[in-house]
């Protein structure tokens, strides 16, 4: 079966491998801090030690890291060359879409295909393959790869045509959306505590009603609960990196977004007072303690 | 079969009234304008000329009317002194929990029960008796109403305890996350449409898998389509009404709701423009106008 490069063997990128090691396909891992992928290695996976290295000539190198300064750092010349004309280069980090934009018009001149494929899953879906993908860029590029997202943490995948950059537009509306779900339900669980109401019957009623969708039944109960900090499956941190790509996009697009500076602010207070161990989710503690409550 | 009072003949007063005289009920209806009762005359209610009058002693009369000021009017004096020792008023309109506990205190001195019980139902929603009822006050009193809300509209029924106006702060809660919700996907979509991102392949992918809830669903829709205008199930007016509710129930519990200011503007502009039949959901010209999209 097809060797498969993958850079980043982070938080989702380990749960994706080990699926793509199940599902019978070989491959090379690269971690820039190298002992993180040992666990891959004894699963099967090839440990390499360079980007390029994890690249099999026309062959599929799939990357997963923290932002655009990582995904520039490793899709360089080297990468490109070793994977060379056929190849692909699959983009699964949650970046800017102007950095997908310039990447994939690079990498076209290096005679390689870039498709952006940004996850939409947390650790544990992408685990049991009920994530969700959405992709953008050249169609055969794009038939390629699906059997591989599927094999390694998608349910569905969307199609968001060939402008590479119109899947990180919709990773960052999906995670924009998410952070002000949280806010919203910190605003409304405070207004709740405040006047006597039983948080834990709202929460269900809000979240088996209305609301009943997976973000808010998830997220819902980490605020009524106040389970924001400790092990984060997705951290402040990151939460933050992602609204600031959110507002340089509305920025460079001239998209007034007030909510998403309110979110925004809310996690920069998140890390600016470094709670240790926070979840993105401790974005609530700003509506919760605004309101003189436990955040 | 028993003999019920209701009283305002409105959007969801209608369909309510047809369900409980479909399941045998015989209803007394009052509403400030009698023409809008005349549909239910011809259904088998009896049109009664005064709020009193809908009562009968000892028995249940449920109002659902525009706003505090239209329940203030209706449960005066006269209609306790009609309901009497053993009746039961089941308030279902949206209006402040603090109207709601003083109300109940008034009630109480006269012999009659108050139970707070606000309906969260499009007309259509409670027509077919999928709607949800929320609701609080004395136990005995919220038992003997249950198969009227049932027959009526709902069908889940939430208990928030003893606390009349506990149902109502939930209410709030609902309409504020609801009018949240669509805040976000107005910048979501604004964000979309102005980079190039087919709106209708991100609404089926948000609305289907992480917000796959019957508020992203439906008015995720309106929003995308701009179809919030002509024919309103719940007009920008009422829906300002509730923010207004939500933002002077967060000011006396001291509760600083950011969001909830955003939305009471973007709704209090839609009213101040004089959007003509716009539903609640036009507040979403707010953030796409903003953008330089059509609103």
């Amino acid at each position: 079966m097809e060797t498969i490069g993958f850079i980043g063997a982070g938080n989702l990128g380990t749960p994706i491998v080990t699926n793509l090691l199940q599902a019978g396909y070989k491959v090379k891992i690269y971690n820039r801090t190298r002992e993180k992928a040992q666990p891959l290695e004894a699963l099967g996976a090839e440990l390499v030690s360079s980007p390029a290295a994890a690249a099999v000539p026309g062959g599929i190198v799939m990357s997963l890291v923290a932002d655009d300064k990582a995904v520039e750092s490793v899709a360089g010349d080297e990468l490109m060359q070793a994977l060379g004309h056929g190849g692909i280069h699959v983009s699964m980090s949650t970046i800017s879409p102007d950095t997908s934009r310039i990447l994939a018009a690079h990498h076209q001149k290096m005679g390689v295909t870039y498709v952006a494929a940004p996850v939409f899953a947390r650790p544990e879906a992408a685990a049991a393959k009920i994530g969700n993908a959405v992709i953008s860029g050249p169609a055969d590029a794009k038939e390629r790869i699906k059997p591989l997202l599927q094999a390694g943490f998608a349910k569905n995948i969307f199609d968001l045509g060939e402008d590479v950059g119109s899947a990180n537009v919709l990773k960052l509306m999906g995670n924009f959306m998410i952070a002000g779900a949280i806010e919203m339900m910190a605003e409304a669980f405070a207004l709740a505590e405040k006047n006597g109401v039983d948080s834990k019957v709202a929460y269900e009623m809000l979240t088996t009603t209305l609301f009943a969708a997976p973000i808010f039944r998830g997220y819902g109960a980490m605020v009524v609960d106040r389970k924001y900090v400790g092990n984060p499956a997705f951290s402040a941190a990151l939460g933050l990196k992602d609204m600031n790509l959110v507002l340089q996009t509305a920025t460079r697009s001239h998209t007034p977004m007030p909510l998403a500076q309110l979110v925004q602010s809310r996690l920069m207070t998140v890390v600016a007072r470094d709670v240790k161990e926070a979840d993105w989710t401790a974005l609530a503690m700003g509506a919760l303690e605004d309101a003189g409550l436990k955040g």
